[in-house]
This record gives structure tokens, C-alpha cells and sequence, in this order.
């Protein structure tokens, strides 16, 4: 045990704090408020076009704590390795992690590894802290009637992509998994007052609006006829039955700012990494429950 | 899934923080040392006498908080179930681990859920944040020759338990599973100027010296003819062929002091709560490689 954390770990994630091998990490932090979160992560296949177990854990833990409007700085790393587990199959996904770590500009300091029967699998916990700087109180509780609601990007793309994987259909199809860091950091350098904001994961767009109406007690209208989904996505889509808005994103947020921002929000976001695409979707409206 | 969510976890964990359920907790902190630490917890049966998974899971993270002198604060937990766990049995385990951290005054404030394929089992992740409220540096790097060796109490018996009923043998002996706050909160107040502090999990007593004395690079002298186990615990190895100074616990710790603190620090550890046995076992030594 000691060699694998050594050989790999130690190997890949090497910083300051973490090379003391302590019980716990130690650091230094100025007065503030933090944001912590956590995420386990247990998808299967391990590696898919567009990503990995090990790329998907350091950005769904570093995209939680953006949305609260927090810059990431520290991760935690919890593997459960299932007997069986080749060695190089950890590296590569100890390597795609800290590749993440590093465009996300976060350190993985503490980390942990069980092993448990089973056949090769493995399974990732992180747990995150991030620091505000900003003076924003962002919350799916502060979304307020007038309201714009943008999404960053087309939907689907991840579910269909392991869909597609787990059901040996061939396609283009890549995830869409990726650290958002950049497109929110810039927002708030910006000067865009969000007032609420989440990224699109598991139960995909309807069940994240249907959160934030619930949250701030109000309806989100969005109009028919828009388009969530890249071309090949909808058509994968369309032969399976399923809807773009209700599948999981690994890099896709909803953000909820003022109509006379929404403009400047999304040339901000379409001028940033991931961000593309983004479009304003709709609007935040007065409604006696909440409704999508 | 929500329902889960609001019905167990929401229902045991309840505070200020977690019921916001955003993407991430936020909460102000001072400026200061933070310490992290994450911990994964796969144990077979999940419930044994003196503890079960939940406690565990508590306490192995507090535990690893204080070890480096910060109080403990903050914790998220993170849930992999499989197909076929009772309701009920997560009710249980949910309700063991806010007992736990409301016995070390730890909030649980973030949390995450998955389900796997399987059989019923459950795993969980603990990370913790606590606050160095104390000066001291204390780190397996910091043993000095001279000072004394203090461990809290009797070993073996975590791991006594677990084989016991995995083996299906009856005895009568407990897992030592328990958060070491007073203890440790109580020698930081008393003035022990603690140099190195481990809790003594996986490896053992003997695993933890040596990581002490590789760091320190030093030697650890442990005098023959000591007792390190209760009785039952000494008969149960003696019949298996198991070292009591290998075997894994859940409630113990071994402090590295300065030898004119010693008796004190001792004293101290008696009249708290889960060091009615703490003896001074040894001292550090200069010597030219890691060697106990």
C-alpha cells in the first residue's frame, strides 16, 4: 500500500502539502467564506471519448464549488480500488487527474485508497474547497422574477456518450466533462451579478430549473422551439427516446443574472473555454408554485 | 433520489448549512491554518459491537483532524450504496454517524450519494475540515531524541472485533471505534507541547512508530515486557498468530512528547474519556536509519 500510494499517487498529485504524507493536510487561509463540497464518482466505463473516471472527479468537484461562485484551491482524493485493478489502468487515471487539477488550478493535498473484491473497477470520491472572493451570495434560493436564464452550452453529450459506449452503438459522440473555472471566474471579473447558478449533472437541465424555481419560489418560462442539443446528440436522442434536458452534463452550467446582464453574460461566456455555445434560454417569471 | 436525500440524510443531518442544499456548503472561517483530510470507509460487517460503518466513518476523520492539533469542524460524507440496501439499514448507520458528530461537535454540511450494482453493502467517505487553534507544529517529521512515546491505550481490539465475526467466532470483544476530541483538545489546553501525534488505524502501533521514526529520521526504543493488549484481546491473538502491535484500531493514538511532559501528558489522557489505559511505551533515540 504504501509503494502504490508512493508510486502513483505521491508520483502524479506531488505538492508541498501533500509530500508530508500527514494525517491531514495543512494550510494557511485568510479571513473568509469557504465553499466545500463533495462527489463520489462511480462511472462505468472507466475511460470514454472526452474523458475518464479520474478527469470527470476533479472537475464535477471543481464545477460544485464555481457555482457558488468560489475559486477551487484544494481537493481531496478517496479511491476504492476492486481487486484486480491493473496498476497502469490508476496511473492513467492518476495522470488525467492531475491534468485536470492543473487547468483547473487546484492542488489534489490529502488523499486515501481502499481495496475491495470485486473485478478491476474502481471508484473515486473528492471532496473540494474553494475560497469567495466575491461579494455575490449565489444560491439556487436567489433566483428573482425578470431574471435571464442562460445555459452555457448544447446538453446530452455526456449521458448519450456512455449510453453510447455501454450499448456498443459507434458514433462521434465525445463528453462533454471539463472544468468551468475560467468561464465563471470571468463572469464575476466581469462584473455579471448571478444570482443563482448550477451546473447541469445528474437529471440533466429540467430537474436543475425545476431546483431553482422550487429554491426561490418562482417559474421559469422557456419559450418552444429552441435547440439544446449538438445535431448528432439529438438524432441519438430521437432513435432512444430520450430528452437532451433531462440527461447529464459533465461540464454544462445554468446561470440565472439580471435581463439587463444577460447579454454581457453570454458574450463572456462564449468568449471562454467550454462556453461556446451558450444561449439565453428563458426567463425567471411570478408563479403561485414553482413551475418550468 | 431526493427523496432518499431529504428522508435519511437531510432527517439525521440536519443544520443550517446542509439545508440549503446548493451545489457546495458555505461558512466563514478566520484566518488561520486550516487542516483536510479524507478517508474512505469499506468495513465487513457494517455493524459490529462498540461501532458500525457510520461511526467509523465519523471518527476516522475527526481523528485524523486532530492528530495534527486542529479541532475538528466541518465534515462531508460521501455515500456509494449498492442495489438491495435497506432503507432501514442506512437509516441506522445515518443516525449512528450524527450521534458520533455531535459527540466530536463536528456539522455534517456536505454531502453526496450513488448507487452501484452489488449486493446490499454500503461505502462511505468522510473529509473533514478542522482549524488549528494552537501554535504547535505537530508532524510525524517533528519527533526529537529524548522525548517520550505515549500511547492512549490498549490495542488490537478493532480489528479483533471484525475478524472475530467474520470468522464467526463468539467473544466478547468491542471495537474501540471513537472520536479522540476530549483527549486530545484536553493535552493541547493542559500545555503538552506535543512534537508527533498518530492515530494508530491500519498497520498498527508498529507501522505508525516506524512512518514516525522514517520521518523524524530516528529510532524508537520500546523496553520488553509490556503489555499492549486487554486480556481477551492477548488470548484471541495468541491463538490466531496475530501481533496486537500490527493490528488496526479505531479509538487510539500514539504522542510523541517531550520527556519532562510526559507524566502530565499521561495524566491528562487518563482522565479523559477513552484513555483510561494511556501508558508511556518507549522513547525516541538518535540512530542512523528508522528503526523501532
Amino acid at each position: 500500500m504504501n509503494r502504490l500510494i508512493k508510486d502513483v499517487f505521491q508520483k502524479h498529485f506531488s505538492n508541498e502539502i501533500l509530500n508530508l504524507m500527514e494525517d491531514s493536510a495543512v494550510f494557511g487561509v485568510p479571513s473568509c467564506k469557504l465553499a466545500f463540497t463533495t462527489d463520489s464518482f462511480v462511472v462505468n466505463p472507466l475511460f470514454f471519448p472526452g474523458g475518464d473516471i479520474g478527469k470527470m472527479a476533479v472537475c464535477g468537484t471543481v464545477n460544485d464549488l464555481l457555482m457558488r461562485g468560489a475559486t477551487p484551491k484544494y481537493l481531496s482524493a478517496g479511491f476504492i480500488l476492486e481487486d484486480g485493478l491493473e496498476i497502469d489502468t490508476l496511473e492513467r487515471i492518476a495522470q488525467s487527474m492531475q491534468n485536470a487539477a492543473a487547468e483547473a488550478n487546484v492542488s489534489i493535498v490529502a488523499g486515501d485508497t481502499k481495496v475491495i473484491e470485486g473485478s478491476g473497477g474502481v471508484y473515486i470520491n473528492t471532496s473540494g474547497i474553494g475560497i469567495l472572493e466575491t461579494p455575490l451570495e449565489i444560491s439556487s434560493h436567489n433566483a428573482l422574477p425578470g431574471d435571464a436564464v442562460i445555459v452555457s452550452g448544447n446538453l446530452g453529450n455526456h449521458h448519450a456518450c456512455i449510453l453510447s459506449r455501454r450499448m456498443g452503438i459507434e458514433n462521434s459522440i465525445k463528453s462533454d466533462c471539463a472544468p468551468l473555472r475560467e468561464m465563471v471566474l470571468n463572469m464575476l471579473n466581469g462584473g455579471i451579478n448571478i444570482h443563482a447558478m448550477r451546473d447541469i449533472t445528474r437529471g440533466g437541465l429540467a430537474t436543475v430549473l425545476y431546483e431553482i424555481a422550487e429554491a426561490s419560489a418562482a417559474g421559469i418560462e422557456i419559450p418552444g422551439g429552441l435547440s439544446f442539443a449538438d445535431t448528432e446528440v439529438q438524432g441519438f436522442c430521437e432513435i432512444l427516446g430520450l430528452d437532451p434536458l433531462t440527461m447529464g452534463n459533465e461540464g454544462k452550467l445554468v446561470a440565472v443574472v439580471p435581463a439587463e446582464e444577460a447579454e454581457k453574460a453570454v458574450k463572456i461566456m462564449k468568449a471562454s473555454k467550454y462556453g461556446g455555445d451558450a444561449q439565453i434560454i428563458g426567463k425567471v417569471c411570478v408563479s403561485h408554485r414553482p413551475v418550468v
